[in-house]
């Protein structure tokens, strides 16, 4: 993409309204706009980093075996009124009437429209194991919005709904997603750290939530340090594996880690002193086994191998990929800007002429942009008239992972300078050698 | 993917609620559920067309130089009050109170929003042109939703919005437009002839509706013959020569083309008789050039070369891949079911196990399987223990370009049939001759 032609509005001020880093930072970076409180318009660089978010969780839940859907965003109240939910809500849920006056509402999740949609075609034990997920906008009107897309009321959503026979086969279910959910967040460069979570009225621990570790988080968790250091599960990991699955589940909660309503002093003062720690956290995913919360008053049953009809035992599993691009900058920036991680940066390689319209400069430009072209590489071409710091400040702002600087005093020796966002390196080499280290 | 393991809940029976063929064909191969009137659910069949519809819609918008952003669904009823329309647009506009009682929406549109960030971002002239799009969803509350996801009030909208400095400019973004509208078109398999709608108070004949035959069709449409064998550019036009673009569009509307609303019989009558076609149409895009009518209530203003501030000329340009989905399928179907153009088939292949459990036939069907996914081809695999009749029936009702149909009989000579659901055509073949025909 060349700059010129691209639509990033730059903010070189810090915006007052913003009290948290992500939140400056995605405005100064021209990555959202607020359009209402907590309602945000993603611009393109904001929507290309949601995207690649999104494609990463899909995969993910994908590799896992759950099974991509989408549901709208608009239900109708009475589906509500099954579950006995529709008056519980309370005032977060965004009640709506439309034009014959029936009660509608902007779906804050879709348990229960998930539930009608197993009840509708799912009989036999014999159709589950079911995992549905779909990726989707939800509306929460919270009393007060803030933080920019890390709390805000119009959020887009993945939810999973796992469908069993038993509770045993619904464990099984319930561990994928946790494994699913380790290698997710792996992928997006975050170290997530399970904790267990309240399961209300259901009881039992199958109810995680993974927190990330951020000096900005919203509440304080404590956690054995081993957590940092622990293997994450890799692309080999095989979902028909119930054991499998079990094993890694049951090494990444041998260590003790709560948030703090969870949290236990004796138990967190047993672990060793240089090995504790407590820190602030934000929670980037939740999974949850509910039984047959829906399926009882839903009637949603099959029948079992015994003829016998049963409700069906789900769970549901969250990750909220629009709170996600916040969260990833709250852990990953530094005084000058975003730090992207590889996988989900906007463009992987920022280049930047240091002198347009010299001849030799546009020119060597325009070959590496046409070499990363061709090798599939997402480039921001600064082909822009602004002054070198201008483009220097600009590329570590929106935080592309590596810059290639162009300049006549460098080329007439064949050189270009490669820097690295991570850890600020610099180096002068040939531009075939530039190349060579981007793409690995 | 293994149909095993896969949701796609066919029905056996006719829908009675179903007055249209898209809409029965989608009910009835596992495409859509209906949650409330006129809003639907996509299950996983469903979900993959409409997904392989946006990615060609996206690669076309991008090629043309539009940008990706994605703007909310719900919007600020203030937004609206400002341009006026807030009051004119009537009970299709579905309107919503916040907890704080203040004045919301679900955008059925953002002609008004997309202006406010323009306003917000860009000063002058040197920052256009610029086409901004998002494929969200809209709703608009029809007084009685019907035919399916032709005709709903929650769908999916890709909306594009040109900003330029004047009308000159702004003709040659929505040239840029039309042109890509017609790759769109013809790259999702359909004959789409645009024809001229109406402007209503700006005049100027800058407003196409494109419109795809079909026996279904909404609205009688009068045209050219020519028209159905008229070349489309191709994927090398130069999307910032104006000249080049000006000769397409010159051609694409030199003949006579109208809507009934916009017919005139003399100008029909005009036609050689063996070329005249009237027939029966469904639109599937519209573009319109807007002038100032956004920008001047809402001031949204740059400077121009001579430092003048003048409100920006913009336009919109509409497609509905929710609806294309249902277009497409009036537009290509028999009564067997759906005839998906390979562009958009939710699978490209069907793999028909017809001896599930005999070693010989699972085996070549697991090879075929992983021959295909090694080369990234999407395959449903029927691995179900169905009669072979009723896996035909399947395979047809969902409509995939290719199938192989692998049995022991013809595997004990080394061979499997390959059909084309297009024509029917079926030939049996070797193996590596079927993989070779479909992979070309």
């Amino acid at each position: 993409m060349r700059l010129s032609r691209y639509f990033l509005p730059i903010l070189r001020e810090v915006p007052k309204e913003a009290e948290i880093v992500s939140h400056r930072l995605m405005l100064r970076a021209g990555m959202i706009r607020q359009e209402s409180a907590g309602i945000y318009a993603w611009l393109p660089l904001g929507k290309r980093v949601l995207d690649k978010i999104c494609n990463v969780v899909r995969e993910e839940q994908n590799r896992s075996g759950a099974i991509e859907i989408l549901m709208p965003t608009i239900q109708s109240a009475d589906l509500w009124r099954e579950s006995g939910r529709y008056d519980d809500y309370g005032k977060e849920m965004l009640r709506i009437k439309d034009r014959h006056e029936r009660d509608m509402l902007f779906g804050p999740t879709n348990e229960e429209m998930l539930t009608e949609i197993v009840r509708a075609y799912v009989k036999s034990y014999k159709d589950l194991p079911l995992n549905l997920y779909h990726i989707q906008w939800k509306f929460r009107d919270e009393v007060r919005p803030r933080f920019g897309v890390m709390r805000s009321r119009e959020f887009l959503m993945k939810d999973a709904y796992s469908v069993d026979l038993d509770f045993e086969s619904a464990v099984v279910a319930y561990n994928r997603m946790f494994v699913a959910y380790l290698r997710t967040f792996e992928r997006l460069g975050l170290k997530a750290i399970p904790m267990v979570a309240d399961t209300g009225p259901i009881g039992g621990n199958h109810s995680h939530e993974f927190i990330i570790l951020a000096s900005t988080g919203e509440s304080q968790v404590f956690c054995h340090s081993d957590y940092l250091g622990m293997d994450t599960p890799g692309s080999d990991v095989d979902f028909q594996d119930p054991a499998a699955l079990q094993t890694i589940v049951n090494r990444w909660t041998s260590l003790y880690a709560a948030t703090e309503e969870k949290h236990d002093e004796a138990a967190f003062e047993a672990i060793p002193e240089g090995q504790r720690l407590s820190a602030r956290g934000i929670e980037v995913g939740h999974i949850f086994y509910f039984g047959t919360k829906y399926s009882e008053p839903m009637n949603a049953t099959v029948a079992g191998p015994d003829g016998v009809e049963r409700p069906v035992h789900m769970g549901s599993y969250g990750i909220g990929p629009s709170r996600l691009a916040a969260a990833i900058i709250e852990a990953s920036h530094d005084e000058n800007g975003i730090i992207w991680p590889e996988a989900i940066a906007p463009f992987r390689v920022g280049l930047l002429n240091l002198k347009v319209g010299d001849a030799a400069t546009d020119a060597a430009c325009e070959a590496i942009y046409a070499e990363l072209a061709s090798r599939n590489i997402d480039v921001l071409y600064d082909d822009t008239d602004e002054r070198p710091g201008s483009k220097f400040a600009t590329a570590d702002l929106i935080g592309l992972p590596w810059q290639i600087i162009v300049g006549p005093k460098g080329l007439a020796n064949g050189m270009v300078e490669l820097k690295r966002r991570a850890d600020g390196t610099r180096e002068t080499l040939p531009v075939a050698a530039a190349l060579a280290r981007i793409t690995g």
